[in-house]
């Protein structure tokens, strides 16, 4: 066996401490697929005396990322932090320096990915990032390197663990928003502040991040339209239910002839398909790619271990050369403009759920402002109610598949009805395929 | 971009025009992902007067492979016959010539592969194989790359698409055996002598590459118990239905305690899992690692598309270089002999259809045979009859979880019973994780 390869870990909160439980536990193991000893050479944290339970020599931790980039034995850099600063100076220092980057960081990558991997093509190092999308499901790989002979189609993932959990734990044991969220806190999958997750700005980073993969443009994360599962109640997830349905929070990129259209929002996803049967904090991806056809990823997208798991890969294929070469011929999408628009107008089933006082000719006018944007109606619940004028009652209505925009549209004009007693929700129905629904190729 | 590559692709069947056809569609697009043009410098097989309806030039179709070993200008030769021979053959001309070999040929992997690996280790040359085994999912490159970190617990997967496509007709169409293969056949998902598929021959192999990837040690594939879809009936799958299972064939692999399980079998499956959910001619795989949890792939296992999606990125990755990392880190797992033994017996819950004639006190004599094994009953369906002595009865037991030699013991006694009419069928049940059912790390 060769020499040992020397790393610095930067932070060693839950994933760093399981990278460094996985490095120790699974040594040998993981040598041998490194071809080489990997040892973690320094680790940097904001608080060096703080007691994290590692059998780990307190000397080699400092809280100087410097004491890793300026040591010339050490060849690469693991940032385990959060957030956006100090991770990009940091991760700039160690690309300055001459270290390859593995990271779990999405938002770092979301935001500053561009100018990341800029420099670090500059500089000739490699930059691994399966972590930062999806836990320890390999979808990175998949999309850049398995289906690297496909033009993807489309990509529908869940890929916020804790927005699944809270939507899992509402239509199982009939919480509502509030306390399903509360659960997800107590339980450690949500944190202090959930905002990034439930709002789906964790969601619409790392499709940012897949759809750069997939479809070789760099759309920024803000651009990218985002409904989190903060908007969510007990009640639509209980009509869903009625019609046959789950509410999940979908990120999704769809090409079709020459425009992309990418969007995080919860939507009704069909009972017994892959999406609506993805649980609890899981993680999933369905891809299609137009020579492989549908394919389908389900694991555990976050949590200490799982996603140790992708970082260790991660560092593995540093050391062996490979993150080298994927990084380099990933990258040379990033230099090119594939012919893409990206728009935001598709076809779509709708789920719309009103709310008005019964009054005569409400109906009538919502039908008409349907039919005058060329929304046709599949099917209608009204709930019941004891027939009195001016009662609240809500309506829910399934459309066929019609234009997102008119659809929006069609909605305002609703909600400025005089009957209107609350915003309307609407939200798509993915005209999912089960496991099984495509063709098989000859 | 750098030169073009120049391959030679081996066969011209069903795969070999699909990876033509996509070489050629998609050849900007994988141009890009390879860093260079792919060029097909030249093609051989059988009878090159044959029409394949390619756009290819005649005078570089022949039917000698060292047209292609003896070309300087040809680094990867691309095995897409079927069979040992002339494959192996041909794979050993390929790699004494230098070329990197690609090949979607998992008999002869199964059958040759230490031999073809240690002589492409010996010729410094790498051999990529990601579509010998479940298609278009990327499984190979997932055990042996992106899982790195873990140590395998288990491996379970429907790897033939022509067994799975005959269970899914029987039980949705309530077809028989014979009639479900004659369609299977009618609609090109079985080849005229079904046997290696229906066998779970077929399954075997691809259960002896993904154990040698994921365990690192190899198992000839005939020393592997196997019992293909070809000894079913429609009857055990309605038996099976009516207790909330399909019957799928499933190829496991599991590490316990040192030792190494592993079987191709039909096994009872609840309704609503992932691998009961695999329809048709869609292979499906669940692997759990012990720092990832439990990962579920799913895609389409065979066809041309699919399969020539998998050959096109084996193509790609050896042409970047990352082929013969990933053959040279993966390599070292064959040097070495893990510390598992290989063993036959677990322990599982079975399903068992024992039919008798009716008597006094026969059911007395099966349970009394069950108890001294050990084995204890979990529930007893039996086929209500006139109630008239000597008539054919039929009982579908379910067991507690028990001992699989124990098991085979008492079933060869019970078969052996005066009253017994016809050699009983028994089944694993497997305790399969609904996609969810695993603690989600913290």
């Amino acid at each position: 066996m060769t020499e040992p390869v020397r790393i610095g870990v930067v932070g060693l909160g839950t994933v760093g401490s399981g990278v460094m439980q996985l490095l120790s536990s699974s040594a040998d193991h993981i040598a041998r697929h490194a071809g080489r000893q990997i040892i973690v050479e320094r680790a940097v944290v904001a608080n060096p005396a703080k007691d994290r339970g590692l059998d780990y020599p307190a000397e080699r931790i400092s809280n100087d990322v410097s004491d890793i980039s300026n040591d010339p034995s050490i060849s690469v850099g693991v940032l385990l932090v959060g957030g956006l600063e100090p991770a990009r100076s940091m991760a700039i220092e160690l690309l300055e320096n001459g270290k390859d980057l593995v990271t779990a960081n999405k938002a770092l990558l979301a935001e500053h990915g561009p100018e990341l991997f800029a420099l670090a093509r500059a500089r000739g190092r490699a930059i691994a990032f399966e972590a930062a999308v999806a836990g320890g499901i390999p979808i990175v790989a998949a999309i850049g390197e398995c289906l690297a002979a496909n033009r993807i189609e489309s990509i529908r993932g869940i890929l916020n663990g804790t927005s699944n959990f809270i939507l899992t734990r509402m239509e199982e044991d009939g919480l509502d928003y509030a306390d399903a969220l509360a659960l997800a806190q107590a339980k450690g999958f949500a944190e202090a502040d959930p905002s990034m997750d439930v709002d789906g700005t964790d969601a619409t980073q790392k499709l940012a991040i897949l759809a750069h993969l997939a479809f070789g443009v760099w759309v920024p994360w803000k651009d990218i339209p985002r409904v989190g599962v903060d908007t969510l109640d007990i009640g639509l997830l209980q009509d869903a239910a009625e019609l046959g349905y789950r509410i999940r929070l979908v990120a999704i990129a769809t090409r079709c002839q020459g425009v992309l259209s990418m969007r995080v929002a919860p939507a009704l996803v069909r009972i017994g398909t892959p999406l609506a049967e993805t649980r609890g904090a899981f993680n999933a991806v369905s891809i299609v790619g137009d020579a492989v056809g549908p394919m389908f990823f389900h694991g555990l997208g976050a949590g200490q271990m799982p996603t140790a798991s992708a970082v260790v890969a991660d560092i593995i294929d540093t050391v062996v050369g490979r993150a080298a070469i994927t990084f380099r011929t990933t990258g040379v999408l990033s230099e090119e403009s594939p012919d893409l628009t990206i728009g935001g107008d598709t076809q779509e089933c709708h789920f719309l759920r009103i709310c008005v006082r019964d009054r005569p000719g409400v109906l009538a006018s919502i039908t008409g402002i349907l039919g005058e944007h060329g929304i046709s109606i599949a099917s209608m619940l009204q709930r019941a109610g004891s027939g009195e004028t001016d009662e609240a009652v809500s309506l829910v209505i399934m459309t066929h598949r019609s234009s997102t925009t008119a659809m929006a549209e069609a909605v305002a004009t609703i909600d400025e009805l005089p009957a209107a007693l609350e915003k309307s929700v609407c939200l798509t129905v993915l005209d999912q395929s089960s496991l099984d629904d495509a063709s098989p190729a000859a």
